[in-house]
Order: C-alpha cells, then structure tokens, then sequence
C-alpha cells in the first residue's frame, strides 16, 4: 500500500492549470494545512489570510499575484478549484478491482455488472442491480429489488433495503441504513399500538452523498424521494415519505420529519429539523439548532424552536438582553408615579 | 422476486372485511398515496380531505358511504384499521427460510429452534437461545448468553450484546447497537477517568419496535428495561440502567439518560430528552425539543429545556412576542412620567 | 458460557483491600443495585442513601463504619473504588483467543500480532498493523494503512476507515465509524456542489473511548486528533479537522464541528455542541443541549443556544419567569398615568 505520488511544483501548476513560482523542481508528495512545516508537502491557500500563516520556505498555491517574493509554488486562477485540483492529485487511490469476492453471497437472479466490484462479505438479495462501475467495499447488505447505479459507491457496512433505488455516482457512507421501514403506527395505548406496514421504498438521484450513520426510511406507499446532488452529512434522519429536492444540504445530525418536503437548494445547518408535512422553500434555510414547524417561504431563513424569521429571532435575542434594563426601568417609574400620586392626590385632598 | 399480488375490489373487499363498490372485477396490484393515480393501485382514504384529492377513476378505499357515485372501491367500516388491513394484503412477502445459512458462525453451544432463520455472515456466541420463528437476516452480531424470543426479527447489520434478553415478535432495525457498554466512568481529570464495569444486561419485551441507529445500553449492574409494546424510532439513545414502560412511544433522535425513568404510555416527542434519574409519569409527553430535568407529573405535557409545563411555556412563547411591544410601551410611559413630574414639579416650586 | 464467579465475603474484602464484617463465609456470585434482593448477590453503596436502601440481610459494600451491626459485608476506605473493584470481580470474562478467525479476510501485506484476536467476517486492509493483543471482535472493517494498538478492543461492526491510527487501550463500540470522509463541499447551486476530496485521517491516543453509533470524520488534509485519555459517549459527532484534548469527556448526542477545538478536561454534556472553528478552553463545559457558537474561556461553563456564560442563563431564564408579573405591572402603571395625566392636565385647563 502506497499513497507515495510524488510531483514537481512545475508538474502540479501544469496539471491544475496554474502558473509554477520559484522552485519550479522541487519534489512534492502530498497536501498539508495552513500551519504546515513539513516541506514536502504543499499548502493550499484558500483566503489571503492562511496565506500569512504559511510558514516560510514551505511552497503554497495561492491566487495568482500573492505568492511573496522568493517563494515557491503554484499561482491558480480560483483558490477554491484549486484546492479541489491539487486534493485529487494527491488523493489516495482506492483500488476497486471489479468482481465479486468470492466470500459475497449474491442471489443467482441479481445481475451484477462485469466493472462492477462486490467486496468480501456483501450480501446480495434476489432481483438485485448493481450496475457499471459500482464499488460495493465489503459487508454491505443488499435487499431484494434494490438497484445501484453506475459508478455508485457503497462504503462498508451500509445497508441498502429491498427495493430501494440509487442512482449514479452516490457516495453512501459507512453505517447508513437506507430504505428501513418508516415509523408509522396507529397509536393504541390499550390494545399496543398498530404497526401500519410500510411497503414503499426509498428512491435516490444522481451524484448524492449520504454520510454514515445516516437513515432514510422508506416510504409507507409510493417512495421516500432525495433528488439529485444532495448531499447528506451524518446522522442525519429522514422520515417516511420525505421528499428532498436537488442540491439540498443537509449538515451533521439534522432530522427531516415523515412527509416533510425540502424543495430545491435548501440548507438545513447542523441538528436543524423539519416536522412532518411541513414545506421549505426553495433555497431556504433552516438555522443550527432550529426547527421549523410550519411552512418556511423560498429565499428565507428561519431559526430558534419552534422557528420564526432569523431577523425576528435575532431581535427577540436582543430583546431579551435589554429584559435586566426593562425590569429596572419599570421598578423605577412604579416609584416615580408613586411619588406623582402622592404629591396630585396629596393636593387634592 | 416478485411482488406480485393481484387482487380485485371484490376479494379485497372480502378480505378487509368492507363492501365492494363500483367495478368490483377490476384488478387491484397495489397501494398508492392520495395523489396517485395509477389505475391498477388502490389509494385508501384515511379521512375525508385525501378522499377530496383523489383522481376520478382511481379505486378507493373509504369510510362508508363516503365512495362517490360512478367511483370503484370499498367501503370500510374503520379507514385506520382498513389502512393497514389493505398494506398487509399488498406488503410484499418477506421469505425467510428456515435453517442457518452455511456461512453463519454458530457457537456449538448455542440452540437454535429448527423453525428460526439465521442468515448469512451472522455471528452466535456461546450460549445462546434463538427462538422457534425468529429471523436474523443476515450480518447480525448476537453476543454470548443473549436471548431472542420467538418470532422476532433482527434485520441486517444489529448487533445483540451479550446477555442481552429479547422477547417475542420484536422487531429490530439494522444499525441498532442493543446492550453496549453504559457510559461509566468516575472522572478524575489528572490520572484519567476510571472506567466502571458495566455487568448488566438490557432485557426488552415482547412486541417491541427499536428503529435503526437505535443504541440501548446495557446497565451497570441489574438491567435496562424496554417493557412489552414500546415502539422506538431511528437515531434513539437510552442510556444504561433505564427503565423505559410498556406501549412508550419515542420518536427519533429522543435521548434518554441513564436510569431515568419513563412510566407506561409515556410519549416522547422528535429530539426529546430526559435528563438521568428523572422520571416521566404515565401517559405524560415530551414535546418535540424539549428536555426533562425533572420529574414530569402522569399525564401532562411538558416541553421547552428545561422542560416546563406545555401550557405554561406557550404562554412564555406569546409573552416574548409582546414584548416588543412592551418595550415601546415603558418609553412611552417613562416620557409620560416624565411630562407630569415637569407640570407637578414644576407647579411646586 | 458461564458467569460463574463466586467468592465469599472474606475474599471479596481481601481482593478489593476491605475489611469483612458478619458472616464473612457467605458465597457471593454477583452485584447488583441498592434496592436488590437477591441474597447472593452483593450492593455497593456509593453513598449513605443507598445504604440506607439496601433489604436487611444483604451483603453491602460501604464506607469504614458505616455496615450497621448485624448485617454483613465489606467495608472500604474509598467507596467509588471499591465499586470498580467489586464489579471487576464479577465481571463476566470476555475470551478473546488471540489469532485470525479463518472467515476473516487479511490482506497478506497487513501485519497481525500472535497475540492479537482477529474475530469472524472482519476484513483487513492492505497496509495495516494489528498490535499485540489488540481484539477485533467480528464483522469489523479495518481500511488500508489502519493502525490499531495494542490491547485496544473493537466491537463488532466498528468501520475503522483507511490511515486512521488508533493508540493502545482504547475501547471502539458497535457501530463506531472512524475516519469517514469529513463533509466537505464547494457550494454551487446551479452545477452541483463540488466535493472536496478529504485525504486526511483521524488519529486517537491511548486509553480513548468511543461510543456506539459515533461518527468520527478524517480531516481534508493533516489529522482529526482524539488525545488520550478522552471518553465519548454514543450518538457523537466529530466534523473534520476537530481537535479532542486529552480526557474530555463527551456525553451522548453531542457534536463537534470540524476544525473545532476541545482543550484538555472540556466536559461537554449530553445533546451539546460546538459550532466550527470554535475553541473551547481547558476544563470548560458546556452544559446539556447548548451551542457553543464563539469561544469558550478555559473552566467556565456556558449554556443555551447561542451559548452564553451559565450563571447569565440562568438569570434570564429567571427574568422570563418575571414576564407575566412584568405586564401586569406595566398595565397598571399605564392606568395609574392616564389618571394622573387626566387630573393634572384636567387641572391646567
């Protein structure tokens, strides 16, 4: 097992489409961060700020123009793309050999693409497919019906339930539980509650990641639906009947009720939710920590629990703030009106 | 693999106990929600508002005499019950054939019943007891001494820690983690926390539900309890030494902490929590979000963290609101007070 | 499979450095808690409230002085230690025989000690080095390049992502994922958003424990870092990039933002947080469900969400508490100035 890629500062500029500075030769064997000393490895500079905390003589690929005098490094168009670029070159490869382990247990009536590659101990269901390209690591459990799409991977240990379909390239993490019944049950405290059979499915788009430990429940009829280009960070839950549109993203631990419907291009920030049959507008955002508990309009962002407009709940928290001046504001003018009636009832009398 | 039910409205009527309206020969090959329109799929309505969605044409399931004229379906006298009396006719069938797959590991001093289904990659300790019917689908880890009661089905990929007792017709979801180690430590921040020793085991009952990514610690000494008839969604910690009712109901990502306390019935809304030692009394709830610290008295609601009375924390929610408003009332009335002590005052000297 | 430790009073004292009082020849074959009954099993009270509980006529372990006349038992001069050691005691041994399960698949280019247990269906990558008795449990993924100290114990169906380095000692639960790829993206809402590739790792220190169900990230470049010494409970988070001083402590549902930072001896409660980028000081707190949204000065405590210093929490959860009376107050004071204001200015004209 080797990661050992090793390029020179020249290789790397001409390889993500960057101006090589300085040293144009020196040796490069992989990627560190900001603070880094270790002068085989490049530092990207994302911001002009990390660009000052780069230790000296340690070459750094930056936008074109920053790197200082006497420096070495790659100049890049677009910092963000570059970081992207000089990551790939220096990702570890993970060799994916296709075929199937000869430990997987793969039901006769599954089809199996010849690029596709099945680790050791993955179990297979019955009318299974795994298409093109597909990397299923090892001890993935596959139900009947499921169907992988091309050049989807499946990190160790995901499940991935009967029925349920993925599309192509997905990354699912390790520990996701894709297409497991929804909670749903008619709730009886005398008799025990009635489990409501939840034979839908779960049906995923095009390019989506699902981070582990992520559960997606099926539906209870017709499918759980999370569109294209989503991406899922982990522990996140998403109940029966959800519908998530394209390019969502939803942060580590958020929880998405059971018919709740996210249209396209929302935020849900870390431990966010969403209650059930609720709606969140197209690019909306649901704050960190916030819960949204009715409609949340497109373009908009929400926070605090149950959610309101985030401005409003900023003023509600400045309100608060000014709750100890208030307080004393009040006890003060009881004693002044005090004073007043004395003096005016006073006369009066 | 086929789900390959077909029904007419006819049998389906007869089965579910209703009455056939309409095209009674027509054939039925599944259920759809109440926007389907799929004309070989059955929607059933629930309550009047889905029936009001449904395509023309589309055969129904409905309360009786709710099925408009010229519509094809059947009449039920309870729609809750004929909602899952109709799934259970179109769920599709989950074989499970008897016997141990030749990859399972099976320790030689475990029992497992001739009529119990242990799948492929599972792991039985030593001493352990499967029961007549139970079905562990395949990559389940069950530890040494542990239990699983007749009937109960374990999906893919849960693990079942040692000593741990399951009793009949449970279900458990894959990712759950039953009878882990309690998270015991005496803290002592110079030499390192001192790990104590959890001995005890988790024991659940019969009909018990525990959703995937669940984790049920087993206790310290003694048992975690999850009584007969609970239901418990994904993402569900429980902590060790607690004592969880019969018929609970806790919604996902609930957090209950070490020997606290839910009496039976007891609902725990999404994101809820209670705090160690507390106890929820019977047929009490916590809202979604809120946190118990202290005991909740049988058959109220509380919510908000900490957890107040719901009704009380309402009220706290519509005071916040006006507060704004209170604000601009105390200016006003400080410039008020202000005129007057000038006109009193004043007049005085 | 037996649990059978059985030992009398009097050797219970002698192994745990007690004094054995009453009928120091009775046979103990277990522990259990203070309001057991079982008279061969024995209760460790930690305080004088539990001794206070315990049935007349079971063996108790308690502080010097403190076992009434008559009953029997073992007294200890530290009550918190003696319940460690009496649990030990009884502790039911977990066989590990050290060697390679023959399901298990080793890549022949890994190194596993002799003494090392390697359990059923685990799967060893290329590279990686399995100490001296270390314990994979069963159904474990070990990645390419993974290190795995000495006597640490892995449960069953831990993933333990390639390059992650894990110091000796530790305990890794069920369902652990460590090493997943960090969540990491460009944002771009119209072409999709751009993974960045994440081709750092997590490296943990000696003695950690991590909890079911814990996610662990490895950093976009360089290392995500759990120093010794610090325990997590279930349900964690730990984003990319995070950096876990040495014996936190992290109860269950807690999640930690990637780049964020936990000095030495932080306790962060259950449900906490910690936004990204965000420092919290040595032997700071932060309490149940807060958030710690900005830094956190070393030893303070901070709650809510934003996090704010606990003692001002509590203050304005009190003045909340003060709203209603507030209003009344300011209702009345608004009618005791329209009647001066009607008096004094009915006066003036």
């Amino acid at each position: 097992m080797k990661n050992g890629c090793a390029l020179t500062i020249a290789e790397i500029a001409e390889r993500i489409g960057g101006r090589s500075v300085g040293d144009r030769g020196r040796i490069i064997r992989g990627v560190q961060g900001p603070r880094g000393i270790d002068p085989e490895k490049i530092i990207v500079c994302r911001d002009s700020k990390s660009l000052s905390k780069a230790a000296p003589g340690i070459a750094v690929v930056a936008l074109e123009g920053l790197i200082p005098e006497g420096s070495s490094g790659v100049e890049a168009p677009d910092a963000e793309k570059a970081f992207i670029s000089v990551l790939s070159l220096f990702a570890p490869a993970r060799e994916a050999t296709p075929g199937i382990h000869p430990s997987a247990v793969v039901h006769p009536c599954s089809l199996v693409s010849a690029s596709a590659s099945v680790g050791p101990f993955c179990v297979i269901g019955d009318g299974c497919t795994i298409s093109d390209g597909a990397v299923l690591e090892g001890q993935i459990f596959v139900g009947a019906g499921a169907q992988i799409g091309p050049r989807t991977r499946i990190e160790p240990q995901a499940v991935i339930h009967e029925r349920t379909i993925i599309g192509e390239s997905c990354v699912i993490h390790s520990g996701a539980v894709i297409g497991c019944d929804g909670f749903g049950f008619i709730p009886d405290f005398e008799k025990g509650h009635a489990k409501i059979p939840q034979i839908g499915r779960v049906r995923i788009g095009d390019r989506v990641e699902v981070g582990a430990c992520v559960t997606i429940d099926r539906a209870t009829v017709d499918e759980t639906v999370i569109e294209s280009g989503t991406v899922i960070d982990d522990h996140v839950h998403i109940g029966h009947n959800a519908m998530i549109g394209e390019k969502c993203i939803l942060v580590a631990m958020t929880g998405i009720a059971g018919s709740a419907v996210l249209e396209d291009g929302v935020i849900m920030a870390a431990r966010s939710g969403v209650a059930d049959h609720v709606t969140v507008g197209k690019r909306a955002q649901v704050a960190a920590y916030g819960g949204a508990t009715r409609d949340v309009p497109p373009g908009t962002t929400v926070s605090g629990f149950p959610a309101r407009d985030h401005r409003e709940e900023l003023k509600k928290q400045a309100l608060l703030r000014r709750l100890p001046g208030l307080l004393d504001t009040v006890k003060k003018l009881c004693a002044e009106v005090d004073a007043l009636q004395e003096k005016v009832n006073g006369k009066d009398t």
